[in-house]
């Protein structure tokens, strides 16, 4: 576990420097920014409110006198100047929009605390060797124009930025239009090219699960992303009247997809609790009391931080299904499917050492969420922190974490970036 | 079984003089008023459709001279004088409105069957004691004004005229309105009192079940209305991220709800396949394939013949949904309730009659489904006639029947008819 030249004394000092409350002020005023009925936010992509919460963050940056570039993707970069002006930068940072009825945390938090830690090792009088810079990924959440991680995606090389221009929101409005207005919106930003070299990366985030707060641990050090894939299942049957169609003659597709559902649940048995496996959507039609449902329709989620399981458990899933089909007939699509990823065991290493000098009790999780980290993680050194969030609600209104633990995972996130700003692994010691 | 005076030659003779071609066209005439793509029919309550309806019914009616009535609920009457002037009625007849997205036959064969056996009296000379009636009861199927039946549940007392006038259909029009226009365009119809002396009723229907296609039988003999209680199931559990929430931690309500179904299945278990439990609706919330679901809702549609079984099973449905619960909430609803009707003998007896006398072979069975004839049987000696119908499918386009077996029933309520007229049983016979 190499700690490199770490000097611990400034890195501690630059974590104790976070400012908790102006932290937690902060992420208040950007709840108000499209702030929705019980205590929520709309504050999707490329949207007005997006555009003013940028604004805001660069009035912050521009109070300490850091600088502002864009890429393409209208990737938001604030930098932190390091001693070597050439080295590749490490980035600390996350996403600025939310889900349509989302909460005050998810993503901007990663960004704030990113601004608390830029501004922490100035308050320390740190110098770091490498450039350090806030970044703020366009269209994490996906909810406005699909897919979401659109901005680190594009930005590590894993999907065209042509790809997505004519991705068109349920307004009608094209991708490529709500960009030129945000990219326009920030008109002295110097423009940075997609993809340009970075020596590191770090994310903090609420835990969007609730093992921290289960297990009373203000830190979670994140230690990969579990795999996922997702099934779409079509169920055929036939309709009929509910009254007079005897039980021998019915080909009930919600009977039907009842019964797949209870033989996936058999697949995924497992009494470690790793497996993750949910049925979120299920639609019947037509849908009335009184007439035996023609068609259902219904989501797998299906997630593991093991690959090995994940294939074979996946692989199984449309011959379950199939099995448990009875009279009706069933169609199954894979529509989405991404292998585990494990984050460098040096940066989990630097977060770990963080919260021990800190103090704070931590555990080592694998993230159950996707995360713009699960992109940046093949192009440099990657780890994220987590931080407990009330019943594990995210993507909701009720989203909902403690300041004192919105803090704790500043302060270990700023020495874990003061530690590999100092001298980062590369990516050949990966 | 008492055959009463029925003379077996003229009733035979009248059956044998219903003209199943002109009821054929008849029908085709009929399902282009209001047609929809598919070969269905939208001709809702009171609506234009249902006016031009009315207005061909009457026509034909014209032709052959019988004087057309209304009441205040613009239930239609077409009487056949009889022997008797002041002795009450024996109606014939059904609904000519459909479900939204309707077939040809639901009501409108019921309707075109009862003018197929006035005719056929006509045709075969025969003079009937009482007068003989066809009624087309408004707004039966509820589609555009809730609830269904309307017509024949206030005629028989069942519901008062008032309680119905503020009914209002998706487009903001108060059934009150759409009554008078209706009343409006019938300028020559005598008006009727609600709830006049009747001395009997028929209806002939397609079954609405697949049972007369399975073994081959063109004729039902309906000897009551199963009894039939809807239940309305809300459960509420606990939303969270899908990908990070362990299962012992989740308050899922779809899985819950499932666990509710799964047991309702085993309450409802019945080797005899005369149970009928259905779930139609279900829907969950917030429906997105990686968020456990927060609420499910669902129906059950339960029926039986025997009142006993539907009052005990029936009663059972709260405790076995609250003991699948799980860690969620729920709250049952019983939305509607009917106990089973049965039909009066004499009628059954006069049905069966009529069909073993023109050879037809028939299946004695009750009604799966609700009829305007449920209410009608408390007023009077009541019965109605099945015929098959493609699949047991209705209530959809797809809805389809042979006109060879259309032909039948008219037949047997004919000569059914014929026999009731002659000297129907007495409501004190029952």
């Amino acid at each position: 576990m190499p700690h490199h030249s770490l000097a611990p004394d400034p890195a501690l000092n630059a974590a104790r420097a976070v400012d908790g409350e102006r932290l937690w002020q902060r992420l208040m005023e950007m709840a108000s920014i499209g702030a929705i009925p019980g205590g929520g936010v709309c504050r999707q992509a490329l949207s007005p409110e997006d555009i003013v919460a940028r604004e805001r963050l660069i009035g912050w940056a521009g109070q300490r006198g850091y600088r502002v570039a864009v890429d393409s993707i209208a990737n938001l970069f604030i930098r932190r100047p390091g001693m070597i002006p050439t080295a590749p930068p490490v980035l600390v940072g996350r996403h600025m929009d939310s889900q349509p009825r989302g909460g005050r945390f998810d993503g901007i938090y990663g960004v704030l605390a990113g601004l608390a830690a830029l501004e922490a090792l100035d308050a320390a009088g740190i110098q770091t060797r490498h450039p350090v810079e806030l970044v703020a990924w366009t269209n994490e959440e996906g909810g406005r124009f699909a897919p979401g991680a659109m901005g680190s995606m594009v930005f590590a090389g894993q999907r065209r930025l042509d790809d997505c221009l004519d991705a068109v929101d349920s307004a009608g409005v094209k991708f490529a239009d709500a960009l030129r207005e945000t990219l326009n919106a920030t008109p002295d930003a110097e423009c940075r090219p997609l993809g340009f070299p970075v020596a590191g990366y770090l994310e903090a985030h609420i835990e969007q699960g609730p093992r921290l707060e289960a297990e009373g641990k203000p830190i979670g050090i994140v230690t990969g992303i579990q795999g996922a894939r997702w099934f779409d299942v079509m169920v055929q049957g036939e309709t009929g009247h509910a009254g007079t169609t005897p039980r021998a003659l019915r080909r009930d597709a919600l009977q039907a997809a009842l019964d797949m559902i209870q033989a996936l649940k058999g697949l995924m048995y497992d009494p470690s609790d790793t497996v993750r496996f949910t049925v979120g959507r299920f639609t019947v039609s037509p849908n009335s009391p009184n007439a035996i449902p023609e068609r259902a329709r219904f989501s797998v989620d299906f997630r593991h931080p093991d690959g090995r399981l994940l294939a074979e458990k996946g692989d199984a899933v449309a011959q379950v299904v199939r099995g448990a089909a009875g009279a009706c007939e069933v169609n199954i699509t894979e529509t989405f499917h991404h292998d585990p990823c494990v984050f460098h065991p040096a940066v989990v290493a630097a977060l770990g050492a963080a919260s021990n000098r800190l103090q704070l009790p931590s555990l080592r999780l694998p993230s159950g969420a996707f995360h713009d980290a699960l992109f940046l993680n093949d192009r440099c050194p990657t780890g994220m922190v987590f931080v407990p969030c009330e019943k594990g609600i995210s993507h909701d209104v009720r989203e909902n974490a403690e300041p004192g633990d919105l803090e704790a995972g500043a302060r270990v996130l700023t020495a874990a970036l003061a530690s590999l700003a100092e001298q980062p692994p590369t990516i050949e010691e990966r």
